[in-house]
């Protein structure tokens, strides 16, 4: 037996997220049933970002594991002809045995988009929050900092309905940063690991530091109560983007 | 009577084109609907390019008179508001009366982008055609020159089944330029106006030179001919923009 790992992009917009659920279709799913196709029986993958309805992603790492020895690059252009043109698979490889797409990850890179302007451009629509409010960059800059480092991150995390609670919630956000472009932000996050719609709830916050609906202040307080409720609304799944898996 | 200028952006991946059609959703007729609910009457809009079903535009023209003066910035919001994401109003302004978006058109811009990867991107697959051959830029950068200048275009001109007629052929292209970007190319046209399918047409010989397909010998050939048939098939929709219309 074989392990692979796969690397993909895909655009979220038309699947119910990465994780097979019944009746819908999700980015797990679709690649499963091109391994079917190709293979005649199932083959289950593993993912290591869980990406929510409508989260893209430019890296989402998988693996799976095959009784034979393939053509790596057969494989991969099978696969590509096999599912949407909304998702692509960059890239196969063999990995060792006891690779794990989630649990050997040591890093992720979330990115997300804002568009500031009042209409969306065209184009671009579908990767980027709407978000046509007044708003202060300087205030977020200075949030960013605060909820940058070593936190037990409660205060962020969903509860989620599916698969293993997060036990522990300390991760180590290493970078939030924020990048000023013509009409919109782009913000990046790297962390050990996110909790369920961290990323998302982050972003929901310091949009409302932006705006000044919640103040700087309120930051430590919030990351101290360990309480979702404390927290502001999460920000929508279409302009999150799984950017990177470090192993 | 107030005559206005809309300058306008769209992504037509789900429309039947620029022009309005029965049965079919049209970027005309949008934008028409929303005027209507506006106005409660009809008010006709007429185009500068009528784009073909699929085709994009980031600087579309039209005009349309008005019985009563207008905020227009907030027909402009309201224009927003009414039609889908997928088209933005960029500019509304008042013209002279005797501003036509059509005729008073002194150049014309389309831009073409061709993919040059086997699999799409899955974040720009609406807005580039899949070209995933072997190709030779060199030999689609001596073309250009040969098809640049005044010429009597027949040849990349298709019948038109709706509207008037060219009934000369003869267009001036000031400019057919080529960009290598890094899995594509831009091809940039420029002219004091294009025949039906014109651009299309061009692109679709240009890639059959760079495959070898056919040689660069054929072109002054092709435009002698004046014959339709001469040339190669066009290429697909999903790449072309009407880029800019010049007054």
């Amino acid at each position: 037996m074989k392990k692979y790992k796969l690397t993909l992009a895909y655009d979220g917009t038309q699947y119910a997220g990465w994780q097979v659920q019944p009746n819908a279709t999700t980015i797990q799913s679709s690649i499963e049933n091109a391994l079917k196709q190709i293979y005649g029986k199932p083959i289950s993958i593993v993912g290591a970002g869980r990406t929510d309805a409508g989260v893209h992603a430019r890296g989402q790492v998988a693996h799976f594991n095959l009784e034979q020895n393939i053509d790596e690059n057969k494989l991969l252009q099978s696969l590509n002809h096999l599912t949407n043109p909304d998702i692509r698979i960059l890239s196969l490889t063999p990995v060792e045995d006891d690779f794990h797409s989630r649990f050997s990850a040591k890093r992720k890179i979330y990115h997300y988009h804002v568009f500031l302007g009042r209409f969306p451009d065209p184009f671009t629509r579908l990767y980027y929050t709407l978000h046509p409010f007044d708003i202060d960059p300087s205030l977020i800059s200075e949030s960013l900092p605060l909820l940058t480092g070593t936190h037990d991150f409660s205060s962020f995390a969903n509860d989620q309905h599916k698969g293993a609670c997060a036990k522990n919630a300390v991760r180590t956000l290493y970078r939030f940063e924020m990048f000023i472009e013509k009409e919109s932000l782009r913000f990046e996050l790297e962390a050990n690991g996110f909790l369920y719609k961290m990323v998302r709830n982050l972003i929901g916050l310091v949009l409302e530091i932006g705006t000044k609906k919640r103040s700087l202040d309120e930051i430590p307080h919030i990351l101290r109560a360990k309480d979702r409720k404390q927290a502001a609304k999460a920000a929508p799944a279409q302009g999150l983007f799984l950017h990177e898996i470090i192993y």
